[in-house]
């Protein structure tokens, strides 16, 4: 896990969830429509079983519209070493108000095969790496 | 200033530039059309005459959507001691490749008179004040 998550969702165990007994979701914050940018960051992303596969670990936004076009996701890895970045295109992705997360579908195997990065590395310098996770994910250029 | 900047552009001088004399702009990543959420964070808001007047605090995002609807602007304050936020609506911020961060054709006597909040408030938990900010700037309903 990287260590420089900005909230503690992030750190709790794989497919574990927090559910509030009153009904009324996890929080206030998870109900409405907005969400802060800071707040996305360190959000955990789930597969469709409900089991944790990442954490959100920053995401691409496309300057002019303001479109939000791949999260980065970090996947293993511990104290940074040997961590990886999957990117996902945004709209492969489902905020899920019970998990308090982001739902995927995609199991771990395709995860294994798809576009991939190391720590330190800037792969969105090159428009081309988009068109690669679109292309792998089958998803309508985001940007 | 806010005391936990995550990059140094926002530490430059206000109104001061950093143009690269090739005219090939600051650098290779300010070109392209995506950027990082957590670089969104931190860079510089301009007024039209070049002024810097705030810096990205962090902005607000429609869960379902992917759309970026508000940037909220830290100004002022020492130490975070009296800092105030200041939603702008995203439709009013133009990226300028060349000051390194973004313009809005706003003066310091409109932002007094507009929507603001201070450190520890949470407003975008009542969808009201997303709508208040539209209101003030005259913008369309972002989210």
């Amino acid at each position: 896990m990287p260590t420089d998550l900005p909230n503690e969702r992030a750190l709790r165990a794989p497919g574990s969830m927090e559910l509030d007994p009153s009904g009324e979701g996890i929080s206030t914050d998870e109900t409405r429509r907005l969400i802060a940018s800071n707040k996305v960051e360190g959000t955990a992303v789930f597969d469709r079983a409900g089991d944790q596969i990442g954490t959100v670990y920053n995401f691409m936004v496309d300057k002019v519209t303001g479109q939000v076009a791949y999260v980065v996701m970090s996947f293993g890895g511990f104290l940074g070493i040997g961590e990886s970045y999957h990117p996902l295109p945004w709209r492969a992705l489902t905020y899920d108000t019970r998990l308090g997360g982001y739902v995927v579908d995609i199991d771990r195997d395709q995860l294994a095969g798809a576009p991939t990065h190391g720590a330190g590395e800037d792969p969105f310098a090159d428009d081309e790496y988009g068109r690669r996770v679109d292309a792998y994910y089958k998803t309508t250029p985001s940007a």
